[in-house]
């Protein structure tokens, strides 16, 4: 093929003036051994001829994989770079950075192996048709960054064809962070989440999966917004996701805008990158409950938010209650990986929820619902109770 | 789907008596990050929101790709499974301890990081597609133990797709190796390669990519046999693969066995997994070269074979003159990643040939044609080589 010149004409040098550049400098990850290989009898014994008898062993007794081999520890991490960040659809190289950032999270957090896959092709069914072929060489498979509504229908096929663990994080791991924020919100309170009618904006594949994992843990009720407005039965235009949402949600009907839901409202969470009014926080019911997650600019600014409403979250980590899905994704594999569940089930998504919950126990203040990324009790803990729930749910195989 | 149970029958502790498996326990990889996350700072650099910069950068000049991520030092070694060591067809998940081994040799005398890719598909296209696909996250593709005559596709059509380095290790770095220790052994008998006529046992993936370059580098005669003894013009039933070679070597027409073909050759090259009887190889000519490779078991017994050959080299690590891959895929792909090569020419084997046999120097002698795996001035060598060549053959990139 023809060479292409690799040298960009940005000097390297001028963009590691900013921090972040100058540590992103040759990447942030490195495969390494953990077998030594010194000499001749090492090599003989973690290659030929010594492997050979390991690689017989698995092709006789396939379950052995995960005894001889890294795949029962090691997750990719894929994507089609189509949804990053706030960035939009940037493509698989650029989406790199990202990748091999939950990678070290995954590893730093949990002590998963994780491997960055940036995928050149963003058809659902060369998406799914790649990962499975991919599939025996890991041992679960973080999906990530990958646009709604095509996110929906890959990760579905992909549980259905494969037997390990299949997780979409902008869902599943934003789903799980709110809802244990918001039971330490609504305890703190003094209600429960069938007390609480909460507004969504955004029915991205985070505004879904939020206003899923709510409706399971029984919220009272629920309206989700999109760019549109809010979604109810019977809107012209919706994709069959919004269709499933709009008959599962919105028992009040509301037909207008976000703000006018907003009003006698509970709850606001915010996962569409568009703006909130400060007067529609004011418009809440009392002990108001605002989670505005969009990044880098929250829905409405925290300050504003905190004049009206009781518990204030964003998903920045200069702002108290960060809602940051490092809490979730690495205990939740780590504790299916454990215990090599052949799926992650809603009730482990809750397990995990409230696990993390728990972990702020009688801490508990309106600027602490959630723990720190940091709190090394986080990972330990969501990780046992997804093992424990894999095994209730049948799902474990160790 | 259904839970299908993954702890077998087989205890591992008693597996594990065996030092090979106690090796593999857990597997031999793991990945790292190479960049600190202490606290939320850190946090913000290595992912959001610092690391929305890095993408957007990489978005807007491709290029930076190769600066602030590890796809630029990162290989992905992709096997189906179907043709392992000896094994042969034993599939992915069996195929995963040789994958992970040839991995952790890439880092231990490269510093290459490489990531075992096992795909649960055999069909060329699916394999050629899902590696286009999976190449955005890799800086090259060292193929690895997919059988012939399907390699030859595979990695003819990825070579045309892709702008990375693609490679099959199987093909061609047997194919250095042997010419790296052919031409010490020349030189050791006073001979040329042009002086000499080679008998190839073997017309699989290493045994025509020996013959190939054996070709290029000017051997005066070569003649290859596969199951069915010798390949000549006009035999019946050749694939395309085997029909060029037939018009390309056997210039003498010998059109019976290895055996017979052997009486006054003066190169035996075996990578057949048959076997050649000792008579044969006393029927060589004078300073007979014998380069009996099969692993574990040598077509001929290397003391059987040194009774009347002046150089014998085998497979193995127990005797004289291993004949290591291991000797040129770790220098093969630094060299080339490390001037961005887009792909890896003919002039580039040959120069890591070159460079190999040149390690050797004045020290050569008929035990001594090749060097010790273990040899540190190996993999700089083949590196530096290889970067030159890649240069002067105008596919490198910085």
């Amino acid at each position: 093929m023809a060479v292409t010149p690799a040298s960009a004409s940005v000097p390297v040098e001028k963009l590691d003036l900013d921090p972040a550049f100058a540590l992103h400098r040759g990447g942030k990850l490195e495969v390494r051994s953990t077998v030594p290989v010194r000499d001749a009898d090492d090599l003989s014994l973690a290659y030929t001829p010594g492997v050979a008898r390991v690689c017989t062993a698995i092709a006789e007794t396939p379950a052995l994989v995960n005894d001889y081999t890294w795949v029962s520890n090691v997750v990719a991490v894929v994507s089609d770079g189509t949804a990053v960040l706030g960035l939009g659809d940037i493509g698989p190289a650029a989406a790199m950075p990202v990748m091999e950032g939950k990678a070290l999270l995954f590893k730093q957090f949990a002590n998963v192996d994780a491997v960055p896959i940036c995928l050149d092709c963003t058809d659902v069914d060369a998406l799914v048709e790649t990962v499975v072929r991919l599939a025996p060489s890991f041992g679960g498979i973080n999906l990530e960054d990958i646009s709604a509504p095509r996110c929906f229908e890959v990760e579905d096929r992909l549980r259905e064809l494969l037997d390990i663990p299949v997780f979409h994080d902008d869902q599943h791991g934003t789903a799980i962070v709110v809802l244990a924020a918001l039971q330490n919100a609504a305890r703190l309170t003094g209600r429960s989440l069938g007390d609480l009618r909460a507004v969504v904006a955004g029915a991205g594949a985070s505004g879904v999966a939020v206003s899923r994992i709510l409706l399971e843990a029984g919220i009272g009720d629920i309206a989700v917004a999109d760019s549109k407005g809010m979604i109810y039965a019977g809107r012209e235009g919706l994709n069959p996701v919004k269709e499933a949402l709009a008959r599962d949600t919105n028992r009040a009907g509301h037909t207008g805008s976000t703000e006018d839901a907003l009003a006698g409202a509970d709850v606001f969470v915010g996962l569409s990158g568009s703006t909130v009014s400060e007067a529609a926080i004011a418009s809440m019911a009392p002990d108001a409950i605002v989670f505005a997650l969009s990044n880098p600019t929250p829905e409405v600014h925290p300050e504003a938010a905190a004049r009206h409403a009781r518990v204030v979250a964003t998903g920045r980590s200069d702002f108290p209650n960060q809602i940051n899905n490092v809490l979730a994704f690495p205990g939740v594999f780590r504790g299916a990986l454990d215990v090599r569940a052949s799926a992650i089930t809603e009730n482990m998504k809750v397990a995990a929820a409230n696990a993390l919950a728990g972990v702020v126990g009688d801490d508990l203040s309106p600027t602490y619902v959630i723990p720190s990324p940091f709190d090394e009790r986080v990972a330990p803990a969501v990780t046992a109770a997804v093992a424990a729930q894999a095994r209730a749910d049948g799902v474990a195989r160790v």
